[in-house]
């Protein structure tokens, strides 16, 4: 078996920091291990807003998940905490804007294969505060916060990891064009699929990765229904090369990107059968999302923000905010919630509802969701902070936003400029960023703007990550 | 009471022709009058692809419309006859495309306050076809296809009127700065409100005009339970001067737009609570959408197509696609339908539920849509004619949309382009129609040009019927 080597240079640069878990709430809220819920987090990669049926894709055909969003409550201003893989998972999995642990960089936006460093251990995954209430937990799929075994799930909280560790477009073999991009062969890619630290396939499957990703899930579901669990199933798809197996491939409409979506709820469906049929069904919240938006470029291959603009890699609503829909049969009211939520809300509102605790050694980013989800009440998240690498771009405070750097990061408008005063825009009345409103409401840019500043004048970053390279350190 | 005069030289140019209206299905397949089903279509005006819940919008919150979408047919390819208020609601009505009744035009796209012309009598309204097998037929709501004793809703098969004839920002009391139109005052519009043939208010109070267009429709639904009857709901709005009454104004995140979304999503709630409870939810059909797309210019008083192209007046998708759902309880079988609808097939589909006839003496764009509504079967139509005025400007067969003719209508590049060979899109893979396609399926191109050419060497079009004024045949 092949397995990533750490060289010790690499430790070099790894944050080793001993973390002081500090547990106030731990002995006072905890329920009964039995009461406990399962948690199961499916995160996409590259979802746009507009890609499920029940966000408005007319051909892409989502039952499983639109049949969630019904009975459940489907969030239509949540966001992911980046607008690019690295950091946006990093912001999930801690709690943290990723500024903040240096999961973003304004050198290099994602780790790659050559990246010498992932996330910190001084961090605090979801999954290790889950392991000191007792769950069993597993990381399925695309992980993207490190690749040595240092920065692995199983160093990270998880029990168990079955999955690409970084973006499946990553080992080319060579320089592709385009069109090779748009006409994807597994052996273009030398992706590692990894169980554990263990390599155990190389060039991965991946027509087969979506298939076997929801088999693993399934797998851990029905092996653990006596404890309680939290998985992280994070599809390798949408994110390009796509790839469906046999039995989704040219089956739908809307191409091989809609195939790659169906396989993906198709997969949903299952789960859910799997967790009726073993009695888990009313003990298990579902939390569904993406990293962030359409990559853009790719043509057909992209998916589409629907009435947002732009997409991955930008700070506008294209980029980060993501179709989110939460389920829990008898315990979420079912709704509409058009309030706002991030994936970072994801660390309080998990850990808190398994009755483990919130560190309280560092600053968090996350509010813990339960009124919105459990009593029909407004969510406590107002403010959102966009963050283009470790730059504040843009600030959003109820319906407002004030962007005070834009930059599109693949269309041919893609100069960094700088607005000041900021461009604003409601976004409640106007999602699609198309008209500028300050002069309207001249007190809210000025309230923004400070909110932004103190912000900024208050955080205190991490150092960069993803700027060390193997090469680097070699030399 | 004021009533429109209708002088003498209007007549002149109105088509009597004596409609010989064959029936040759008329004893075959009429089923009892018991059991004829109930019909109301609910038009809205301007509303675009994007703007309800179940369509994708994230502020605009339609509870009732996301509920009878998921317990009905969602049609995700469904459009409108014409991408402008007349033409559209000529086809809706007449089950042919526009350019046969002459009913659009290439000089006025629409009629006007100084329109001496309408529908003209020779053509058969669906109300004109169901009143020959036992409806009692109501038209509330806007009608814009003449407002002139011999064109109005009662000289056209409808019972009863009541509504504004035309649209509601026609009849200005002088040239009006975009500022003012999206500051709107009813006293700005001296637009009539009608019963039957009368004028009843001027200007309407357009404040109240959702809520009773409603109660009218309340009321004719509670006095006709005995016998079946078809309702034509045409909501004034979405369209600007955008309004809505005291308990919807400023309750919507999504400002004054959202505002009248709501109001009529709430009239609908009411609706179906009226059928409920006089025991008619069994045996009605109901049919909503829209007339044409957003109206673009009017900032954030214009609607969204969501992932679509452009808006009104335009032959791109965001110009006629339509936001459409059937409802039917026990009767339509749950969907969501990507296929290819029509508002023209509202006609065949519509009359033939009823046991009414589809006229033989005349050439018919209209498909009865019932194997996909109540069989599960595809849809029989598999093309569509986007015309603008009376120019073949696009045909869509299949997946594919060939333009042979593009222009915005009020966006900055609205020139006029003809292409040849025409721009090609699959709107399964592309509904966005970013991507032309016609160099991977050159057969498809030649297809659609000979169905085009078939289409335009069969075409009879119609006199035009919008270009007339008062004060031409005065002068």
């Amino acid at each position: 078996m092949q397995k990533f080597s750490s060289r010790r240079y690499f430790l070099k640069s790894v944050a080793i920091g001993s973390t002081a878990l500090v547990m106030p709430s731990l002995t006072r809220c905890s329920p009964s291990s039995q009461s406990k819920p399962n948690v199961l987090v499916i995160f996409c990669d590259d979802l746009g807003f507009g890609d499920l049926g029940t966000f408005g894709h007319p051909t892409i055909r989502t039952p499983n998940l639109d049949r969630m969003a019904a009975k459940g409550q489907k969030w239509t201003s949540f966001y992911a905490a980046a607008s690019v893989c690295t950091p946006s998972r990093a912001g999930l999995m801690t709690g943290r804007l990723p500024v903040r642990s240096g999961m973003c960089s304004d050198f290099r936006r994602v780790l790659f294969p050559d990246s010498a460093n992932g996330l910190p251990q001084s961090e605090i995954t979801i999954a290790r505060a889950l392991k000191t209430v007792g769950y069993n937990t597993a990381c399925i799929g695309k992980w993207h916060l490190g690749h040595l075994p240092e920065f692995l799930p199983t160093s990270h909280g998880f029990d168990y990891y079955f999955g690409i560790p970084y973006s499946n477009d990553m080992d080319k073999i060579r320089s592709l064009s385009l069109e090779e991009q748009l006409d994807p062969k597994i052996e273009n890619y030398n992706v590692p699929l990894m169980r554990n630290e263990k390599i155990i396939e190389r060039p991965a499957d991946q027509h087969t990765i979506t298939k076997r990703y929801t088999e693993e899930a399934i797998k851990f579901i029905a092996e653990h229904k006596e404890s309680p669990w939290f998985i992280y199933l994070a599809h390798t798809m949408v994110h390009i090369p796509l790839f469906a197996s046999e039995k989704f491939r040219n089956t739908s409409r809307r191409g091989l990107f809609g195939d790659t979506v169906e396989e993906i709820d198709a997969g949903i469906g299952r789960i859910l059968q799997t967790l009726v049929e073993t009695g888990q069904e009313k003990n298990t919240m579902i939390v569904f999302t993406s990293d962030n938006g359409p990559w853009l470029p790719f043509r057909e291959h992209s998916g589409s923000a629907g009435l947002l603009r732009d997409g991955k890699g930008t700070t506008w609503e294209g980029g980060m905010r993501e179709p989110t829909i939460f389920y829990w049969p008898g315990k979420i009211n079912p709704a509409v919630v058009p309030d706002i939520g991030s994936t970072l809300d994801l660390f309080a509102t998990i850990v808190t509802l398994a009755g483990g605790a919130i560190p309280t050694d560092r600053e968090m980013d996350s509010y813990d969701l339960a009124p919105a989800l459990f009593e029909n009440n407004k969510s406590p998240r107002n403010e959102m902070y966009y963050y283009r690498g470790q730059q504040l771009f843009a600030v959003r405070q109820g319906a407002y936003k004030a962007h005070f750097i834009t930059m599109s990061e693949y269309q041919q408008d893609n100069k960094r400029q700088e607005h000041d005063p900021p461009l604003l825009f409601n976004l409640d009345v106007d999602p699609g960023e198309n008209y500028e409103c300050s002069a309207k409401v001249p007190d809210v840019v000025d309230t923004i703007k400070k909110l932004a500043e103190k912000h900024k004048s208050e955080l205190i970053k991490g150092e960069d990550q993803l700027i060390a390279r193997i090469q680097d350190a070699e030399s």
